[in-house]
């Protein structure tokens, strides 16, 4: 069990969302990340329909759901223009960010610091910002329920 | 929410079970009770596989999954004879109880103690032995997950 | 490609059938057969809804789909009291014909004449009664409905 | 039955072919016609696999399979660009024209000399050039068989 803080997100731009949201204004409520990228056929078949599940299923909870765009190939195919198209088609309504371009790197900023290994990601945060759970590909839909309701009961 | 102490289980025979099991022994632990038939379509495709699914992921808990086979219907064709291929043809491996069979009337004994409408049914005990959840139908997997961690989490 | 004519069925006992039906009388149409086992899971999750869905898409044509249950273990499991609830609850509307048990062998009738190796199997029937296709364990809904158009436009 | 030979294509640039496709030159061979956007989601879930399924069960036969990009809507965020990384992502091997933009409609041009309502749209094309079959939404794989078979049989 780690017991670092995760980093904070770095986003370039917001979608489904009024204002930035940050890790640090989020402290004391747990955080449901979903690193995706809109080509990626098992984000797409998979990992942010799930994702928009949680969102749902845990509406009335404090969980924050946040999907984040970490797009490390294809860059010129995905771009937000093209992000927008595919939030709008595929009725997403979770607030989802950029992450920010890299410099010198195909590799997005926020991706970076959290050492993903690819798309999808999904990270689960703790209401103490430390993180509970960090797993790449596809997440079982019964896991996904146990870990979050496991983290709503923190303290 | 009710507070109610849910009913004793009433079982003629186990399976997959060196003993019987009763809902007083299991008092302190939670309890996810699968009803089901073997030739009840939705139970087949989605309730039954479910729960082994569910027996396998917590099976670092304490938490206790039961089968029930409440027959109401087609009593010829459902027999423990034929309830134990099913049960080694589909590789379950959870205790499965076979809910003993009514006098006058064809609900068996649990089924009916439980105000059951139909199977799959699947009941959640908290370790306090009141009932979390009392489904009929298609349960989500999230939503699964989801329950059995918090019930989990009850002292 | 065989030349041969494919074994007579031997049935003991017909469902959905209001006379028993024979390859010879049918000779000039081609005969879809599923074999199948009422506790075989892969029978009941893929190749019976499959073996309907032909039934109810060729309905128009003069294609006869029909079903062999071919019970080569667990037979005490398995008997026609319990097949007619399993034919009941699935809502199977083509014949069902129960395959004659073997002597001396747990290996029914028509499933050892034409040397099938398990279920689900399915066996294509030209109109000149020679074997099309006899494939075992899952078949490919478009490789199917292309099988059938292909024996269907033979003279 | 239609007797009108099915509108030529209007393609302003080709993905998997070494050379342009026309429907002129393809006289006398089977032809199944993919409409689909990119972001579409019932094509991604859908008909975009079904078509490579399609293109990979029939390859020793004469069908030509073609897909048509079809961009009625978000036209910014479906480029030709952004078309190729989809295509690289889903492994699609057949080959796919992009439908000429239309002028002062955003329908495309052999999107509306077809008159199909939205996509995905399936086409199939007899060997002498007429319309066997328009489907728009989800097409069921047996029946898509069984319909290319039929006019793979056509002479």
């Amino acid at each position: 069990m780690t017991t670092a803080i995760a980093p904070e997100l770095s986003v370039s731009e917001w979608l489904n969302a009024a204002a930035p949201l940050t890790l640090a204004a989020l402290r004391g409520r747990p955080v449901l990340l979903h690193a995706f990228q809109m080509l990626c056929p098992g984000c797409v078949s998979h990992g942010t329909p799930q994702t928009q599940r949680a969102h749902d299923m845990f509406k009335n909870t404090d969980l924050q759901v946040i999907g984040l765009h970490t797009v490390f190939e294809h860059h010129e195919a995905m771009k937000p223009v093209s992000l927008k198209a595919f939030v709008h088609e595929n009725k997403l309504t979770f607030p989802i960010g950029v992450d920010t371009p890299g410099e010198d790197t195909p590799i997005p900023v926020t991706m970076a610091s959290y050492g993903m290994r690819g798309t999808p990601t999904m990270i689960l945060i703790r209401r103490n910002g430390t993180v509970y759970h960090h797993g790449f590909g596809q997440q079982d839909d019964m896991a996904v329920g146990a870990m979050i309701a496991s983290v709503l009961t923190e303290t």
